[in-house]
């Protein structure tokens, strides 16, 4: 299987919080915290809980850039 | 200031390619690379390059999840 | 600090409702209402309340165009 | 007919560029600019140039929002 | 009325789940299901509920595509 | 491999327009035509043209929904 999304962040979950709607789910990804607001559904389908691991993963249209102004 | 956007990676340039209308700029965020596709105006106005810093931005509500079946 | 998110529009935060989860928060934008759906996190992080002053952020990617057919 | 998406922000076109996959159209929406990236298609379809009046849409779960943090 | 959205999947509500934000509706399109998170405002203002008529809109920019390996 | 995003939608693609950023793929997904905008180095990679099986994948927060005032 190939996928055309650019960006795919592996990480380990460390906190679901969720509604009866939705699900926030929050990874650790090297030095960074990476949250995804995601179905509860799909979030019982993946049994994602504090531990597992998983991948966060970004298409290219959704990312923003930032720069700091003095900064080289 | 501060942001609503959840997610921020911060990163070095490390390559741009430009259209008339669009560009996609690569970062590498510790381990991983992440692809942003803006305008060529957010990128010039930046002066993205290869090797300036700069930060990727991600809405949570567009980091999708996935997991290996066998995967604890 | 620059951001390559091309759109930002200033406004005053007339309505909040929160979720568990999830926070709904309006702004009148000129003559213009904006919904924004964000985490609650954020919600509490930024401080939104009815009268506080906030700019909402779109990147361009996410804007859509609609005409009328009679229109000019 | 109507629709979920919360936020239409009614303006004039002031500027389209094209390649050949891509239109970036900006408007103007009362005091504030709005950078739409869509397919060169569509923008050929409802036939977007300078001084056309169209509406700028946006699914809520789209919209960030960003607070000074002396404001109050 | 024309719409820069290139994406209309004509189906019917087969299912909706309400927060006090958010709303899970499910259509079935085809032979395919296809679900939305939009707010509970949105839809209640468009009556949705198990049988209702409804058109799924999708901007292109948030399609990701997927191919099988082995596949031709 | 389990994946959080709700929809897939498996068709053919029917054709491809790249630029130097960004390709247009569209498919047919049954009685429908999905419009996919990726970047030129997804389309390559996973080897887009004519003919050539896909699925489609959409995050349902990405999905509006329209109805017509009309109907039932």
């Amino acid at each position: 299987m190939k996928m055309s999304t650019r960006n795919r962040l592996p990480g380990i979950v460390t906190e679901v919080v969720k509604d009866e709607v939705m699900a926030k789910v929050t990874l650790r990804v090297g030095d960074n915290h990476i949250v995804a607001l995601i179905t509860r559904e799909s979030c019982e389908e993946l049994g994602l809980e504090p531990g597992k691991e998983a991948t966060a993963l970004v298409k290219a249209t959704s990312v923003m850039l930032l720069t700091e102004d003095g900064a080289a």
